[in-house]
């Protein structure tokens, strides 16, 4: 099958990968509609990660092609969303919410195993891992918010939970890629009143506002804080979205955060979490990957009424043939996020 | 009035200071029957932490012995427990819990402002700080646990409550100073099923076991690590609360968190929190200066009627002539805490 192939930094390009059979009862081979390029494939691709050479991409949404025999609750010719790990969803990690950490799980696209920027995937502990999609026949807008919810969206939700993000809050979004606008619409579903977003792109702030934010921040650093501040009346926000990683991005989550409140952080820290310098304000800390197998089934509903439509922050669009291109489009920052157009639902 | 005087490191003793009087309308002068010593205090008298010469100590209960005109809800003769901050309770700070970082509020005992180790205190915002102890008569061991509630144990109980504690919860305590204890009193009451204290000294066992602690873990470093997660099946705690503050302590909490959870931290870090570390396994940190002030009504209800004891970590007793000794003990770890006995109620 074709697939997009890691051939080292600056070198994504298409290439051959063995057709994905069943290798377990409980596996499933995907045919893939949509894939995308994620912000961490973006680190692979300057050489910011280490990656290993060979298959790459985690976010997809695919038919299902064939069963193992023990797969339940997937069936062939479903429509399905791929979380971007796979999880069993019985260990005692993912009864508690943490998928990240089952210890049968794993990632996709890592050089070896089947990643979502390719044509098919075998998708191991597949009844556990893949949402099956209700109805038929979805409009390509509500497939593409179908695949923001395998990562970005996902991602987006849990750095608004791990805030505690509820009615009524003042939230402050430091970061407008493509999982900040995430974490705006995130919040405006979880009941936040008022959400500042940092941004200083104009098409980002559109869609940031398009999202739900109420209130735009260009600056950055200190000037950037002392206007959160000034818009909260010097109290900060209750809640803090680190969606960035960098420690400018940190420091200005950790300035605009009130008392007692908790950071959420999703951006890979880059720079150091200055806990001691929050502690004695009380300042909480708490995010990581998201559990994308646990948010999915509750956000796919809001997603096929029509309620939420993440997919907007695909503002570029290309087939396997481009893939290098969806890449470059990210890396010169003329795209927010690249959709992959794979194959046919 | 007599109180006890930081002359710098190694050298708190009896001395004079002027007896307190009513300066604004919002005062109340309290006279104090009983004092402690922290194990903050024993920062300054090592000299690990700068503190003003003069007054110090900032846990105490007394009787109030006059209340300025503004002063509303205590009244003068009102036995009253006080945190170990004052606040308003009014600021937008306060009113979300954050008593700490009330922009009117400050702390006993920092050299100017009376301490608690002292005859008398002029208390500042007295009616938003003090609490009232209904009733009369209290018997002495009441008093104790009514004197734990200034600080220690509204600190233990914080931890507690910042790691989510909940029925059911294996909580694992680092940490068997005062607040390590009482950490382990404030789980149970949370309803913690289990509670594993790591400690290797008799004496602490003891009242850790008294507190409630199911299992108790004398290794430290790598071997406590392992045994913790032995004892959770290698899943690791519900809750892990920190409560030293030492690199060391930080990495054992870090290491029996489980994944998904949040480490309660009230110790104030002295190593760096390892946030990226735990990160991809999702763990949070939260903490800082408790809010006394906010649990006092709630933990008072329960040392009235018996249901907890958290005096029981006052292990020395003396008085302010020997308030050097009250220091000494605790600096050689004779003492796990130091009561100072001060007036009568």
């Amino acid at each position: 099958m074709r697939a997009a192939i890691f051939n080292g930094p600056w070198a994504v390009e298409l290439g051959e990968r063995p057709d994905p059979v069943i290798q377990e009862p409980t596996d499933a081979v995907v045919r893939v509609t949509l894939g995308c390029v994620c912000g961490s494939d973006l680190w692979y691709y300057r050489g910011e990660s280490p990656h290993a050479a060979g298959s790459i991409g985690h976010e997809f949404i695919g038919i299902v092609e064939q069963a193992g025999a023990d797969v339940r609750g997937v069936h062939e010719g479903d429509l399905v969303v791929a979380p971007f790990i796979y999880s069993d969803m019985s260990c005692p990690h993912c009864l508690n919410g943490s998928t990240i950490s089952c210890p049968a799980g794993g990632n996709f696209g890592n050089g070896v195993i089947d990643g979502g920027q390719g044509e098919a995937v075998r998708v191991p502990l597949a009844g556990s891992t893949l949402v099956p999609v209700p109805g038929s026949g979805h409009p390509d807008e509500t497939l593409r918010s179908l695949l923001a919810l395998s990562d970005v969206m996902s991602t987006g939700h849990h750095v608004a939970v791990m805030a505690r993000v509820k009615k009524g809050d003042t939230v402050a979004v430091v970061g407008d890629g493509a999982v900040g606008l995430s974490a705006v619409l995130a919040s405006r579903r979880l009941g936040a009143e008022r959400v500042i977003a940092l941004s200083r792109h104009a098409d980002r702030q559109k869609i940031a506002r398009e999202f739900g934010a109420t209130d735009i921040i260009e600056a950055r650093g200190a000037e950037a804080n002392e206007a959160v501040l000034e818009l909260t009346g010097g109290i900060g926000a209750d809640a803090a979205l680190e969606c960035v990683g960098t420690a400018q991005s940190i420091a200005t989550a950790a300035a605009v955060a009130r008392p007692g409140s908790v950071v959420g952080i999703v951006g890979v820290p880059h720079g150091q979490v200055p806990f001691t310098e929050t502690f004695f304000r009380n300042i909480g800390w708490r995010g990581g990957p998201a559990p994308a197998r646990i948010y999915i089934p509750e956000l796919l509903g809001d997603v096929l009424d029509g309620t939420i439509d993440p997919g907007r922050v695909f503002d570029y669009e290309t087939d396997l043939d481009h893939i290098a291109d969806a890449y470059q489009a990210m890396d010169e920052r003329r795209a927010i996020k690249s959709l992959i157009r794979i194959g046919a639902v």
